[in-house]
């Protein structure tokens, strides 16, 4: 097997890091020590700790399966249902302590780094896309109302989703997953 | 008029600038500067600044108009669309540059300051609950689904605020707002 460039090695690391502290409870330092490559090999691969922020950022969403979304053979809404249970199931495994890298970026640099914010701008669209996409199906397949706007609708939900990992963050425990699973698809979709 | 005392002075700044800059984002310096007190009277007044961003989350809440939630002579569910409406002219008036400070604190906060944690925790259920005790007067008017359970629901929707709150600070425009309101007011609780 070929060994990870030093650029790779410290990129996927920094995924962890950046996930478990935040982007400003970590230093480059912090960063290149979980990694264990050197401090000065820093600045050869990136700009800037933002400039590595927003290459976690896209690896992190990467690994969010969203292609569950669109898995074939499977009803649209259980699709939706795959999609954020991967997603819950990961929030239990880190045991609450994480939350999501977007919501969490959003929250500490939105304000101060406008490259950030257009990168999580585009992430978001693209998140909330694959969701209507999966509405739109599910109107289609006669799941749920046609009359709903799936774009709109695909929006508030994934900033529900959002919502409820913020709120887990202080409950640590399965309740805000549990609301937003219950409404979601026991009301809001019915 | 009675001047204000120097710890009223410095802890009502200290909402204003610890909703603009996070709790990260500013130091006691930065506090003590805003509230023009001398920065050596802080811990006459406050332990740490975890001390002081507790006593600015429950001046934040106060603020909140919570008591729209319970005003008398109003439909329910026209209650609680005053109440976040209330709360989403507040943050058009700071031209979205600042979200929530509950949703703040939490991304900031809730991993490494358990009073604060703890703290957060105790103003959502209050607020989850006030939202429910309408969510229970709108079912008993006739006004919802009775069948919903009123305290999940609740817990929902004050997360989805969240969550929209901050997709605000991304997309920096009505839309997340307009998302909430359509999607809570038109769907939800049709």
């Amino acid at each position: 097997m070929a060994r990870p460039s030093l650029r790779e090695k410290l990129a996927s690391s920094a995924v962890n890091t950046l996930h478990e502290h935040g982007f400003k409870g970590c230093s480059i330092q912090d960063i290149t020590e979980a990694a264990g490559v050197p401090k000065g090999s820093f600045f050869n691969h990136f700009e800037n700790k933002e400039d590595l922020a927003i290459d976690a950022l896209r690896r992190y969403f990467e690994s969010a399966r969203a292609d569950l979304l669109f898995q074939e053979g499977v009803a649209p809404l259980e699709r939706l249902k795959n999609h954020f249970s991967y997603l819950s199931d990961l929030l239990v495994s880190f045991g609450f302590e994480r939350g999501c890298m977007l919501g969490r970026f959003a929250a500490e640099m939105a304000q101060d780094y406008p490259r950030m914010r257009e990168e999580l701008r585009s992430v978001f669209e693209t998140w909330s896309n694959g969701v209507a996409s999966v509405l739109r199906d599910a109107q289609a397949a006669g799941e749920i109302d046609p009359r709903h706007d799936p774009v709109q609708l695909a929006r508030f939900l994934v900033n529900a989703w959002e919502g409820a990992v913020i709120r887990l963050k202080i409950d640590r425990d399965r309740g805000p997953i549990d609301d937003f699973f219950q409404t979601t698809f026991k009301v809001l979709l019915k």
